[in-house]
């Protein structure tokens, strides 16, 4: 249960690092959807280690086999599973982790609550665990993309989902540049994913000089959806924006998540801050955005607009302090390849989660309101 | 199941604003557990209107019905039904809301989504909602007061659960202030639930000012747990984290949420940010706490802290241009009696929430690591 | 989460026998459904002790009030909660209970499961909590039957369910008879709701009977529905028949559930028991239904036929040995005013369980299937 | 979330009969349990197609793979993936049900459902899927074998799962030898699974007779249990014989549950029926065991007993007249090597999914009832 994510479209991922394989069952998914090998790699490309000289050098081929649930090129209906073998297994190159743990990771915290852990690499609370997120999202993201036409609500567009960094470390993007909806040529421009030019090339500067301190930094995501239709979110308690929330803080490293005008929104009046409506294109808009694609919990047709903080990488190349694991002080210090900023590669995680989202709450909402009427 | 929160004690609440009752189901509520109406209505006071002078002057009792689960001051293991009658029930104060969308307000997205509303002040997007789980809440504090001494788990401390208000629009408690886990007299000593003498008098001050504008403010809350276990949370989708954040964003007017370093930790670097181990009472404890008392997505038996972002009430006694419910031009202007600002009645909502979480996670924790051994 | 049953269209039930109210809160129920207090409370009725001469002749009014999620006689979506009050509370006509365990009852396994229990009556176990379930069903039922005309998957005429008594005791209704679906009005000719009239006779005398000896009697009930569109069922495990013997077995008093063929079923060869397709009435069908409706868990356009074995009933006005709270040797003699036979008044409760898992799995089906297309 | 099954301890089963393989996703089992794969390997060798001269002589090797949550021998908590390759992938040897649908099969529902279908063999709704549920029962059963010692409720001995056919066509094996429960190696004694060795070779010559006819035939399996403790179930809607009657009909080709006297027992009397309890071996014990284990939907510390029925298999080698996928009369003729009598290669299967049951159930229990206690 832990390890599944979603109601009605539901993925369960599984595999550690330095086991033998990586992999997710998706359950639920709409039958028929055309899908090959290709795409999935195509998204399991971007969030790959080696992809740039700004993330790790360690190389993963991170290649996907579909073991089920497709016939032919189409979704049948049944579970889809998907696997990636893990050709960097249990080696020895984690041997300091099976002695002491390392700061701010997980090591401590596995090892208590279960009495066991795998001591290679991350184990389960390693970031290749997204790698089946990324996966299920790929039919999470082709389903929405298509969905404008049928839906039984209708789409204010095709739906499109774009995730970009807004900050890394104290570089941030000017709020002018952030103001568009950005391509998704102009985010893949750089490796840093930040879709301004400048301030791309500012961030990738950063990144390299804090890796040459064996340094780490982190930075901020954010992720705009157009085309959503009104109505998506299941109040009380699953909230459009509560279930993005979790979503979002089920990822490695993330420290916040904030909607609209988020956390600088509570230094505004209730009259600065509230969106007007009105009508435009023939139907109910709102003035501003300060809700972000949300009210009472439910989508109401503008774009969704949200922020995710990701902290510095916890594995520095540095000498630090911490225990051994009967509790005695030791010292202990990062060594192989290591992202000195995780946050570029997190672009496509966030999308995926997003996708994964919008979608069991467009099957939901359905499900309620569009199966009977009366 | 989106009126339904938790999975093994799980609440279920129903009721709209103006609607003959509120109420919530507690199904899963282990057994023998000592609770009166009384304890309830206790905490159902801290949220209830007419508390103070700054917020709304309507007067509720919100007088609480045990109708199930509780023989003779017992908890018995089924479930627990309680209800609160509405005395002020679907009245004709409000019936420019039949008219026309309220700015901010779910009426659009609600009528938009089920085709059908309850045009009665917020109906189930009121925050009278939260009745129900702050209802709850008072088993689920209760039974984690009491955890220390029975849980498979050792709690690091009897397990105290404290929100406060940190800031008001423009008004932020000191940072040094809030270095201590604030004592509950020190929260409930002004009815702003500020700890900070000096600054709750400024809060009070700027509410009452922004009332007399017929306007409104939000604020942050701060959330603080001591004497929990090492070792709650299930990873990787229901990270504690995860959790505490889909049930502050399922609150009403909530806009962001972060913890422990949040978005501000996003400029440090990760030899700044990592919380180095050292051996202190006799335990494996972490010299700083920007993880805010998880790692990988499990406490690490510090401090868990965190915060919520709340917007400025959406409704002001003010003109504001909207559209009706033909998507004409129209204008709307708040009456009645409104909080200027609700986040003094969150905060024991929040902690109501965050026990909710809690006493899950210990729940689950306990079923998969505590009931078998090998 | 015990106390809950459906996934979209989910009813959570609470109350106990002797305590304040027993009730319901209905969530994910499409909105704009009119409904009436009186159409709850017509099918209360139908499972309402003193309803007849051979059922107990304790009198309980069940009057059904609705608290939350209707508005002006129709459904908003939001959950829908409803209330009985228990007009004859905690009584000291059951402190016979207090001492000795019940034989067959669920006194001794309550008590040893919670560590307490509420001696009156069968608190919780009582075939009391069903009038919940029945008046869930209702709103289900009426969805149902309206379902034709409007949902993706088109039914194969309207939708009715009609369960009945098959047998009492030895007395069995002759197959003939039971070969074509009844009419509500031959199920509801007699107390004891067997469409066929000389057996309905021989069986009301023989629970009057029975009665006279202070003994009871069980039966069998068979529920058939037709108008089923093809499709709904969602293998592997959430097959139909295995959705409705689950709904089945969590009726009081069952002891066992069959579809189609059965039990007599395994004494068939393939040859006999197969059901061949043709095409008939423009649409695929089979030329028998020994498979009761569903193939590989998928109803298949016929006729759903299943049948519920009921125990008799645990209390009989006779001495019974058993042991004391504290495990001694006692004896017990049932007292009060019981039903001889509780199969009539369960008719209502089979077909209102029967409705709420067809709801949830034509609403499920809906979400993955009817959703999006390809 | 059709294709999981279980709260806390949770299997996902995927795969295809004719695809590249079959799986399972074992989620929340407890740290620390010893495994290997070949106690994996044992129990999918019981399932095993080939194993013996009754079973169909298809030849598959079933090899497990453990992929994750497995580290040096021992479970760690996290998700646990198991993969089969099929080695008798997608052929040519289904070519005719590309054309025409088999009678009592699934081909039709799925067809109509989904609107797309694998068509080589029975794809999803083969009994091949059940493979992912006997590797999940290996743990489970694993980890209740082990229970006495250590759970929270104490067991009444050790747990042992003990499912055996008690009937083949209409050879039904003695009442009087169904008394005691059988020995695992009575059971094993021949490849029929009946402990009872006369009747056990009765049933294979029967089933050696229909083979040689084309034909096929069915049967009852009965699964007993003992040294369960008292106390698991969940009422009112999971009851323990409420979710295993689930699990058992979730089977392919299952038509019927019943526990203790079943559908037998409606014939009795309530003072024929009732369990007297007795004080016996210093426990609260029931002189009979009409009721079958469970009283209330919660076990009373005796032998849990229920039974099974299997159709006979829908695949015959004879003609039979079917419609094509068009709709037309159409004629399909059975070939390959298929069971002229599933039922004996479902004995292990019934024991997994009765282990799964019960120790989801041992884990929801410990959850409420003894992780915190007042």
């Amino acid at each position: 249960m832990p390890n599944s994510f979603g109601h009605i479209f539901r993925i369960t991922t599984w595999g550690e690092s330095h086991g033998p394989a990586i992999g997710v069952v998706i359950d639920g998914c709409p039958p028929c959807l055309p899908i090959s090998p290709a795409e999935i790699q195509a998204e399991l490309d971007r969030r790959r280690p080696g992809q740039s000289d700004i993330t790790t050098p360690r190389k993963e081929a991170d290649t996907v086999e579909i073991l089920s649930g497709v016939f032919e090129g189409r979704t049948t209906g049944t579970p889809i599973s998907l696997l990636v073998r893990n050709t960097d297994q249990r080696s020895s190159a984690y041997s300091e982790m099976k002695l002491a743990y390392r700061p701010s990771h997980a090591d401590f915290t596995y090892d208590t609550k279960f009495g066991i852990r795998d001591p290679h690499g991350g184990g389960r609370s390693s970031a290749r665990e997204t790698i089946g997120r990324v996966a299920g999202g790929v039919f999470a993201k082709k389903i929405l993309a298509a969905a404008a036409p049928y839906a039984g609500r209708p789409a204010t567009g095709p739906v499109e989902i774009r995730a970009f960094i807004t900050s890394i470390h104290d570089i941030v993007m000017p709020s002018a540049a952030a103001a568009e909806f950005p391509t998704l040529e102009a985010v893949e421009a750089t490796p840093v994913r930040c879709p301004h030019a400048l301030t791309a090339a500012a961030m990738i500067e950063r990144i390299k000089a804090v890796r040459a301190d064996g340094d780490s930094v982190g930075g901020v995501i954010e992720c705009r959806v157009r085309g959503l239709p009104v109505g998506l979110g299941e109040p009380v308690f699953d909230r459009l924006e509560a279930d993005l929330a979790k979503a979002m803080l089920s990822l490695p490293a993330t420290k916040g998540f904030e909607i609209g005008s988020g956390f600088a929104g509570t230094t505004l009046r209730g009259s600065e801050h509230n969106d007007l409506f009105e009508n435009r294109d023939g139907r109910v808009r709102t003035v501003t955005n300060r809700s972000g694609g949300t009210q009472g919990g439910i989508s109401n047709g503008e774009e969704l607009v949200f922020r995710v903080a990701f902290k510095p990488t916890a594995t520095i190349l540095r000498n630090q302090s911490t225990v051994d694991l009967a509790g005695h002080p030791a010292e202990i210090m990062g060594k192989g390849r290591h992202d000195p900023c995780v946050v570029p590669r997190a672009v496509p995680i966030v999308e995926a989660m997003t996708a994964l989202v919008l979608l069991d709450h467009w099957m939901r909402d359905a499900a309620q309101n569009h199966t009977f009427s009366f």
